[in-house]
């Protein structure tokens, strides 16, 4: 799995045709119609972009199958388009020499034994799904369970899907999303493993909501740079991968809709990237086919450049898991000019590896500060801002808003500062400044000029070496 | 000239010490006082970053001199820093292997004969200063002349000049600011000779506004992708390159202030770059010292980066005049969805290869089109946006804002228009667009999907292959 390293995440089904996220089984299966399905084109896609696998949406949590299920008419066989997807995508992995990984809704809120007072009926159900997905379609690498919140946890039995999962494909790797979730435990709510936002060093002697699994999953946390892999699970030490999960779209859409998505900036994607790799944990992109059935050419372009970005522009190149080293500043001493509060939102909170916590200013205006060894240089450094939400120009749409307006990055070296990069322009969801040469600070301060708000940074991180 | 291609602008002097951008000569000559005046500091950098020489700004509108002049006090020798910064850059050019250049201001606020009424008593001394530059100081590759203005062209007796000129330094080119201005002309006001923002193609009988001269100045405007350089001058014909100028700060600042600047976009000057060497004109961006007499580590990385993105970063490299083809959308077929004025703001004014003229739409939405070879594929594209001006943060600085907030590229192919680029954030001061794949559109289209004001772009250019 390791190696496997990058995944396209493929949501495709029902939710595609309609402007709804989540559809609630309702929808007439001739609702889903593309026009000009091709599989092909996605995993060719695929295979040029860089990505190890293909993970495909099976069965999302409106019920409605990609394949042609013996169990229910809810699904292609009795769709605008008959094509079996699932059998045309795994195909074309093959096809392509990528791997093939499913994502399947373990909530259905089409299947009527899902509301029956006994729950056995739509167990097997899932058995008689699960069992054709693993049997029909060659290899599966990864299978990728979802919705599980909608019932207990024990209602869904994990120990007997494992066993079954591993029965029909032994090198299968299971994962249920919310795994990281501390089902039993006396830590506070922030903390859900480090598969979460929080960083866990050790080993941990922790419960997880949905056991056995392979690796874990919580979408659409971001692991802590110290991830801890290695979980005591019962008085047994199991290493436990985090898969990644991310839209390539700005807004989140797991879907594609009607109207073009915007994609995330690449400096963000090249940034999540190196953080799964460097982490040993895998990222997988959410890459959604259009009404046609077709990706679209803004989504591939982004694709690409973030291949060029990364340097994995050579198909079967290994994956450089240490392209770039951990940050010089993981853990490094902090201060700032103002603290919201200093216990939850200090200054060290943005150095402390994770995607969760945050420094937050008191004023409009401040500094924070970190002291890192005066030894190393750095040649890199990437800022996650906290942002706000507001109206787009079309009245509806919510988009993120910069509080920041005007910075500089500061270098304390030999009893002066000297400002080594300024700017004036938003930050986007993520800035990544970029150094032709080597620079060294004794101290290194994030100075903010102007904001909107009082300014607010998840995490500041300097870097050893620039990437590739 | 047209091998030393691109060259670094050194303003620094009497109003790197005040809060101004233009003082009047009366300040005192000790006001003038760099405390760590390191010109080496200066020329590594030049060559570091790429540059082939440096264009020492030697004496300004105010009249003090960065050399120890016989013929007035109000120089360096009477200053607080009695280094003669002319000696010391030019023995650092000879050092790092870099040619020295020499910007002099015709313009004198300082010196009495300037004012007096018998104004060959000016002349005969800046004579004597000319002299001394063009003697004391090794082989000089060029000479600016700025501050012609002030008054009547033939005052200064341009032809005297170029004759001492080249009777000191044979090899030295001559340029006088604004000599692009057609002095006599039946020509409108907007056509400042190919120089300038307007295009002129073919051989035009001109009468420059100072002449001889070797090249053409006009700062700081950005010469036409088409660009000019045969003038057939009293029934000669003269092959004149012209030399852009423009400033590393976004501010347009020439003089460093006791605040830090910031600089352009990297974007922009890679854009700039690529125009005047494409072009076979030249490129000269100002780097000024700070009142320490250093160069700023932030704009020391900017610079940097850009050789870094323009891949001259082996020392002694050639300049690569054809790294960048004009663009595929030059003069091509244009419309759009509103025109503010179909004379003065039509469509065809942002593809006519000049960043004077622009496309103005009416409506805050809408579109612009270009129709473009179908066996042509593309890689880039820029887009220069025409900005407002707004206060800072600060209350008083002004700072440019982009109109456009949301719009979407997109290719007009076998019937049927797709996005292929699509983006919420602002353009800055010009927006590149790299495809890491080659693009291909019968009809191209920027569709403007958002804005505050009513949107208008000087330029947009569609490139075939990617520089580099």
């Amino acid at each position: 799995m390791r190696e496997r390293g990058y995944g396209m995440f493929v949501h495709f089904g029902m939710n595609t045709f309609i402007e709804m996220e989540w559809s609630e089984g309702k929808e007439p299966a001739t609702t889903y119609n593309p026009t000009e399905l091709d599989c092909e084109q996605w995993v060719r896609t695929a295979r040029d972009a860089g990505f190890r696998y293909v993970l495909l949406v099976t069965k999302h949590h409106d019920g409605f199958c990609l394949w042609d299920s013996r169990v229910t008419d809810y699904d292609v066989a009795s769709s605008g388009n008959t094509t079996d997807v699932v059998k045309a995508v795994s195909d074309a992995c093959r096809k392509y020499g990528l791997e093939f990984g499913v994502y399947y809704s373990l909530w259905d809120r089409h299947e009527p034994s899902y509301k029956a007072a006994d729950f056995s009926g739509y167990r097997q159900f899932m058995d008689e799904q699960l069992t054709e997905l693993l049997t029909n379609y060659g290899t599966v690498c990864e299978i990728w369970f979802d919705g599980g919140w909608d019932r207990k946890a024990e209602d869904w039995d994990i120990p007997h899907i494992y066993e079954l999962v591993k029965r029909l494909q032994p090198d299968c790797a299971m994962g249920v999303n919310n795994s990281a979730y501390l089902a039993e435990s006396n830590l506070s709510e922030n903390i859900y493993g480090s598969a979460g936002p929080d960083e866990m060093t050790g080993k941990h002697a922790v419960k997880f909501g949905y056991f056995p699994m392979d690796f874990r999953l919580k979408d659409p946390y971001i692991a802590n740079w110290n991830d801890n892999k290695i979980y005591n699970i019962d008085g047994e030490d199991h290493y436990l991968p985090f898969e990644h999960t991310i839209c390539l779209s700005k807004k989140w859409n797991w879907f594609q809709k009607q109207d073009v998505m915007e994609t995330r900036d690449i400096d963000e994607l090249e940034e999540l990237f190196y953080r799964a790799m460097a982490n040993n944990n895998t990222l997988v992109i959410n890459v959604p086919p259009d009404r046609r059935g077709l990706f679209r050419q803004n989504e591939i372009n982004a694709l690409m450049e973030l291949r060029d970005r990364v340097g994995i522009n050579q198909p079967n190149k290994k994956l450089m898991h240490k392209m770039v080293e951990k940050p010089i500043s993981l853990g490094c001493r902090a201060k700032a000019s103002s603290e919201w509060d200093a216990n939850e939102y200090g200054a060290d909170r943005a150095f402390d590896g994770g995607l969760y916590h945050r420094w937050a200013s008191k004023e409009k205006t401040g500094w924070l500060e970190v002291e890192l060894d005066r030894e190393k240089t750095f040649e890199r450094i990437s800022i996650f801002e906290y942002m706000d939400e507001a109206l787009a120009s079309d009245g509806f749409t919510r988009k993120r808003v910069n509080r920041i307006e005007e910075y500089t990055i500061d270098a304390y070296n030999n009893g002066k500062w000297e400002t080594i990069y300024y700017s004036t322009e938003p930050m986007g969801d993520c800035k990544v400044i970029n150094f032709a040469t080597p620079q060294k600070a004794e101290k290194l301060r994030l100075n903010i000029r102007g904001a909107k708000e009082a300014p607010s940074i998840y995490e500041f991180s300097v870097y050893e070496h620039k990437a590739k």
